[in-house]
């Protein structure tokens, strides 16, 4: 979104994706998405709660998280996705098998985004085929993103992790916090300091 | 797949899979699909190949697997992938985008499998609207399969990744070596050793 004013927000992202549709299907699908603002600290879904929605983001960041309790120590927090303007925010087993989150959406920035209920998704879906075409590629974006966070995970070592996730995403330069990155990452808050340390004096 | 013969092998779980479909579809589906034999240890699919196939396993068992070349020591050998009967194997990247695939696609046991070009799968789509819907509903279960392996690889303690892929896949129990399931599971063959002697001798 780079230099452009913060307000009226321009609807553009998930517009341009929708392109393809013909009129009629864009402005079905207009007329159902909720168009809203969330600030900056916002928790829109929480674990045990059902996930109803898809979050396109326009503007702003949001991401998923839960805590995970391997051992007897303190619960670690696992940040799972980090979504910017462009992507799709949701509770991806919640949403699709209709069960309980596991996990909390968080919104990171003040965000602009469009909501979707999931039964508006699949009337829209039934209704015009156009549309489902879109979810079916929609999906198979969603499937290549997370083959590409599996690769990142397999990873061995914390310093791959890190410069994988900097290609991956520049855009995000400087938009997340340490402890945020680094339980994206799988590495504790000591490693990514040291990572960023080594980083910025060049010794790596 | 049990007890059943082996031979001739029962066409099921595709047949199964498809059931929703019209008759109609379903014969266009099985005139273009190839039914194979390929025996354990075949490697159907290599590095710097396109995926030009999906593989929907009937009997037996494939992987997908590559070298992670991270540091200046011995490239270490990553399993991405274990797919046995009712399961659907590919490149997915090298798949979906068309580009060469980075990784093998080895099978482990005799297998039959039903191949599907990728022109085909293509086109059963733009053919027929309930080929389509099955998709859609096929790459949604790829992505909660998907899920499912991130929320793996995130966990911290290798016992707890051992612990849940044994919950996830108990059909899978004595089917891979063990260095095939520790590349699986992020850990080394010295590490899953040492889970495996502590649950035999119950001290886990």
């Amino acid at each position: 979104m780079s230099a452009s004013p913060p307000s009226p927000a321009p609807k553009n992202h998930l517009s341009e994706q929708m392109k393809p549709l013909s009129e009629a299907t864009q402005k079905a699908v207009f007329q159902v998405l909720q168009y809203q603002f969330y600030p900056k600290g916002s928790i829109v879904l929480t674990p045990g709660k059902i996930g109803e929605c898809l979050y396109f983001v326009e503007k702003g960041l949001m991401r998923s998280y839960y805590f995970e309790e391997e051992d007897e120590r303190e619960p670690r927090e696992i940040t799972a996705w980090i979504v910017a303007e462009g992507g799709v925010a949701m509770a991806t087993e919640s949403f699709y098998r209709q069960i309980p989150s596991a996990e909390y959406l968080e919104v990171l920035e003040d965000s602009t985004v469009f909501t979707l209920s999931r039964e508006d998704f699949l009337e829209l879906q039934r209704r015009y085929a156009d549309f489902a075409r879109f979810v079916l590629q929609f999906t198979e974006q969603y499937l290549l993103i997370y083959d590409a966070r599996t690769q990142l995970l397999r990873m061995r070592s914390p310093l791959n992790r890190y410069l994988a996730f900097d290609r991956q995403y520049p855009f995000l330069r400087g938009r997340l916090s340490q402890s945020i990155l680094a339980s994206y990452l799988n590495m504790s808050y000591y490693q990514i300091s040291r990572i960023r340390t080594q980083i910025a004096r060049g010794t790596r």
